[in-house]
């Protein structure tokens, strides 16, 4: 499998953050995300101004130059300083890699670097471009704005990743992700030193791949909406200058029914079949009984395994239900006769026949915990949505496996939540050592029912950068506080690689508010998208006010707020300092005061927008929520900064609204009615810290 | 000259915004911009949503289709709406266009058309594809989000432009401006219905256009920043289709040093030459006694005459100063053998040459004042950036001319001041009815000393805008209010476009804050951005902190802040219906009073930010004096409330505060300190309105 190194990577996380010389000047904030395995501080700092140059040494290679230019194009934008061109006889940063990566990117390359600054210069050394790589988006982080300029404080990192898979797929089949998307994304991954881009290319709503063999596939089961090969080898070769492998999947032999579309003679149903257009699981599935189909399949492999030259293949198989089987005469015919005894015992015969013929092609199998069944072949990665423990499970009998569980983007987890699940925590971590490094990794999954390119940025990022941490430092970088501030820096620069998860939100409200909308108005429309988060996991389906296809405008404040709300946060986080303490802190009384009244006012100034806009008025009621919430907020500050006690009922009263406000309306959820209800309960359980203001 | 329409345009304005129905309904607010010849508003209102189709009759060609699929995916951006891409048998806009635009799209072609929309569909009548793709933006900017979903309000207009030449002229000189960047300010251009692109191509700054005939103009004299010939009629193509003719500027005889450093020969001077990094009016000039050097130029006209299409070619010819034909004895001998007593007259005949040159091509030519020499032959267009007298001297002595005098984008102007601007006021308006066909229109001008790709379209729009509906609308659409309230609603829609005017200002504000900047700090900052504005006119070299070059960082908050400050605009408006009532309104008095304290406060939160960021730093007397002006608005404010009278000296005192804050510093304007003035003045002039609150 090509990743030995798994095994020998050691977490030294002993000197993280401490300075070597301990001096009267104030300790470098760092806003490193990844964390390195280990940093070292130093004195000083290097300043970056237009002389900056860049050398490379060792083996060199026209990927390591682009990577260079990349390097300096992306410190252009981050400082403004226009760099020359011209080669320096004394470089700023010199970079020193000793061989080249393979020709084919492999898992578990070896990606180490060390960086050092000083005030002098400033100097990386990897043995390879993928680590070299890794050490320039290292040194984009550290630089930052100073008091005298720009520039990056002396620092000496060592570091190398946990894991050897750090991914994220993309699911460009429910809704279309053009090209140029997914390239900034890419991007993205770069700056987080995500290793994998898992391309989800086929679904009930969409086969997104040019087939020169079986053209029906794509122009009858996409809508024109698919990829070009030559497209597909332009963002292969994209990926690989980023260090980034590309895992296609071909999601057999369920979530296929765009396949039907130009070949039903591969379902097991009657057909005719149709693009799917909604959301679930359906029916349609392959008839794994039909030599026609291996036939078909060997032949689609043949094609796609030349043109996605990365050593792992993914075939899903997630979510068969089996009811086309069960329809079938003929397959429940041939279950009999083969001895398969149940659904499952046929999907692994399928799987089995498929791991066959990708293998022949010189290909390792991936697929969805689905192909994990008794008897299937190991030389497969399984890659766990349902959890942990099928991980630790597949690893006791030997399988690789990666986690995804935990990791999905698209339910609306908070980044701290995602930051708390570890592919080694829970069964896994009672796996003996030589189990343990079958876990190979991880991927973060960005499914695309809610998103299209408006707005998918804003739903990878910045949380992506939570799990990409996870995956690359060492296993006790916890500190959620910490994440959080690093997490925020690397989302600005984010947005200079030209992801949009920032820039797209207020456009998305002024389309919700429309033209004649006054700043004001405009401003309180925002002061509510502030505080609401989407409905969470699997409740957008159920909660949505008309069944939800891929035809549904995706133009409403569920759409347009971020999954989550950075102010909500903070607020509770206040609340809860405020209301922990032993006595009552008038100054952040004063903070709860201001914000708690501004959310209180902005109903007023929200509520004649609603009566324009259609997509304002379903955030009516929500509007008002907050407005009450607030102002249940204020009375409880009232009593808490008087320490006086409330009367019996008034507590039951404003719970009462809270219960009314935490119930989700147009699929949103008011992020601080949590707090707000904490602030209540607190009333008369502390005394002031000094005199009331 | 093809332009004959343009006596025939007669402007009717009367039933402007006036409805043929008058019912209880409220009138739909139309935020058309540029403002049509004729809207008759009718009742009810065509319901956009995803079965919304288009169909062209009439004259059909690749450029409508094209036309009506940008149209559709501009509309689709707007709202969200995904339309399908199949034919309906009952199209919602039909598009009916008579006939061909020229093959090269000619001043002065019909640029005409109907635009009826009801309840039941739309429909579109025009001569020519430019008048059908006029209507499809007003169309656009017609649907708006409603109670009920996205409509466009029932509505008829007649539609033509007062002017037949309404360009922008961008300089892609002093700083190279991407064809990306250009692309999506062309279209930003189409969508106000603006037709010529100006393109400034050479300068002392660099030579932008390959040349196959001299290679050494782009190779040594553009730093490798330059379009390719086939960027170039990529261009001239994304243009056309869009309606805009593209008219080159090659700058002669001055502004010329890039083109010296591949070619010293063809200089006054002795050389050597290298491209001017500085701002401002140098020495280097073309040798006009010459002959080589017309030789030169009828080779390159040549070859630019036949990549650029359009009938006009601009040959600049502004700001020579002489000192180079001074100094050059060959020069002095040359002007006493020729009778050429002045370097006017010297000029004058190398203008002449030049237009011998570009004539025979088949072109004519455009250039600024300065070739307007008595003598001059009168196939020539005048660019008047000295002003409207000038335009008119030249149209009462028979040449065509356009006003850029009042249009330079980069001075820092007010929309409003640039709105006044009118072609055929003062002098123009006294010229007879035949001269006066003779002023074709205007451009607006972005020069690039202070702009870079990332500020560009902030500098361009939305104040480009206003030009453009001067340049298009009937001459007596001048209400400012409306012009704002539509120029904001067209700010968004430019922003779906792709222009970055809005979005690139948070990321700047994040540059100069720094990764570490606390939300709070972030948005006092963003307060302090609302409310300054850069310099005007011609002071931003003068005031610089050091000599500006072409390497100067454009990172600063003078870099990152809109040129109109709307928040101070608003606020002025406010004070200025505060101090003129006959008695004081409290609801007034406690808005600006609530304006006041956030601007009281800001500067306390933003002083850390100051001391850990130099581009913060710079600011950080302007977020004192904005504090300190706020605190003596709102003492202003105590003593009009209360209606006393201030002490004696407490003017004088309070003044003098605003007097101080009125000076420039790190080249920013305290936009609200006139009207904070103008409160102080109006202490004791009125009584309140009733109780104050």
């Amino acid at each position: 499998m090509g990743h030995g190194m798994h095994g020998i990577f050691v977490v030294g996380l002993t000197l993280l953050l401490r300075a070597t010389t301990v001096g009267a000047q104030e300790q470098p904030k760092l806003n490193l995300m990844p964390m390195p395995a280990t940093v070292q501080t130093g004195s000083g700092s290097l300043r970056i101004d237009a002389s900056f140059s860049v050398a490379l040494t060792g083996h060199t290679e026209p990927l390591l130059d682009r990577a260079v230019q990349r390097f300096t194009r992306q410190l252009s934008r981050q400082t403004a300083l226009p760099f020359s061109a011209k080669a320096s006889t004394k470089p700023t940063l010199t970079v020193h890699t000793d061989h080249a990566s393979k020709e084919v990117q492999e898992l578990g390359e070896n990606e180490s670097y060390t960086l050092s600054v000083t005030a002098d210069g400033a100097k990386i050394e990897a043995p390879t471009p993928l680590g070299a790589m890794h050490a320039l988006q290292t040194f984009l982080q550290l630089v930052a704005v100073s008091p005298d300029g720009f520039a990056a404080p002396a620092v000496t990192i060592q570091d190398k990743p946990r894991f050897p898979w750090r991914g994220l797929m993309i699911d460009v089949s429910r809704h279309f992700i053009p090209l140029e998307v997914l390239k900034r994304n890419l991007d993205g991954l770069e700056a987080v030193k995500m290793n994998v881009f898992h391309w989800h290319l086929s679904e009930n709503q969409g086969f997104r791949v040019e087939s020169k063999k079986f053209p029906k596939l794509h122009t009858l089961g996409s809508d024109g909406l698919y990829y070009s090969q030559d497209e597909i080898r332009d963002l292969i070769a994209y990926a690989r200058d980023r260090g980034i492998r590309v895992v296609p999947e071909f999601d057999m032999p369920g979530h296929s029914t765009a396949w039907f579309v130009g070949h039903p003679e591969l379902a097991s149903g009657p057909g005719p079949y149709e693009i799917e257009r909604r959301w679930g699981i359906f029916d349609p599935a392959m008839d794994p009984t039909n030599e026609k189909t291996y036939k078909f399949l060997d032949e689609l492999v043949t094609e796609m395994t030349k043109l996605f030259p990365d050593h792992y293949f993914h075939i899903g198989g997630d979510e068969v239900n089996g009811k086309e089987w069960d329809a079938n005469p003929k397959i429940q015919e041939f279950k009999k006769s083969h001895n398969l005894t149940s659904n499952d015992a046929l999907q692994a015969y399928f799987s089995g026949r498929i791991q066959k013929i990708v293998t022949k092609h010189g290909k390792a199998v991936v697929g969805w915990d689905e192909v994990f069944i008794p008897g299937v072949p190991k030389d497969i990665v399984i890659q766990s949505w349902r959890g942990q423990a099928a991980l630790a499970q597949a690893a006791a009998q030997g399988y690789h496996g990666i986690l995804s569980n935990g990791y999905y983007l698209d339910l609306g987890w908070s980044a701290a939540r995602h930051y708390a699940v570890d592919p080694m925590s829970g069964p896994g971590a009672n796996l003996a050592p030589e189990q343990q490094q079958l876990i190979l990794g991880g991927e973060s999954c960005m499914w695309s029912e809610y998103v299209n390119p408006e707005n998918i940025d804003s739903r990878i990022w910045p949380r992506n950068a939570a799990i990409a941490e996870r995956l690359w430092s060492p296993q006790n970088v916890t500190d959620v506080a910490s994440m959080h501030a690093r997490m925020r820096a690397i989302g600005g620069e984010l947005e200079w690689l030209g992801l949009t998860h920032r820039t797209y939100h207020p456009q998305m409200l002024r389309r919700i508010a429309g033209p004649d909308a006054t700043p004001e108005e405009l401003s309180a429309l925002r002061t509510l998208a502030d505080v609401v988060e989407p409905v969470k996991d699997y409740t957008r389906e159920a909660t949505a006010p008309a069944e939800p296809t891929s035809a549904t405008p995706l133009n409403r404040l569920v759409d347009a707020v971020p999954l989550e709300s950075d102010t909500a946060r903070r607020f509770a986080e206040l609340v809860d300092k405020y209301v922990s303490a032993s006595c009552r802190d008038v100054n952040a009384a004063a903070q709860l005061r201001a914000q708690l009244s501004t959310w209180r006012d902005n109903d007023a100034t929200l509520q004649p927008l609603t009566q324009r806009s259609f997509l304002a008025k379903e955030v009516a009621a929500t509007s008002q929520d907050l407005s009450a919430t607030a102002a249940v907020g204020l009375a409880a500050l009232d009593f808490a900064t008087k320490a006086t006690t409330a009367p019996d009922d008034w507590k039951t009263q404003q719970l009462a609204i809270i219960d009314q406000a935490n119930k989700p309306k147009a699929q949103l959820l008011l992020m601080p009615a949590p707090a707000i209800q904490r602030l209540v309960e607190a009333v008369g359980t502390s005394g002031s810290c000094g005199a009331a203001k």
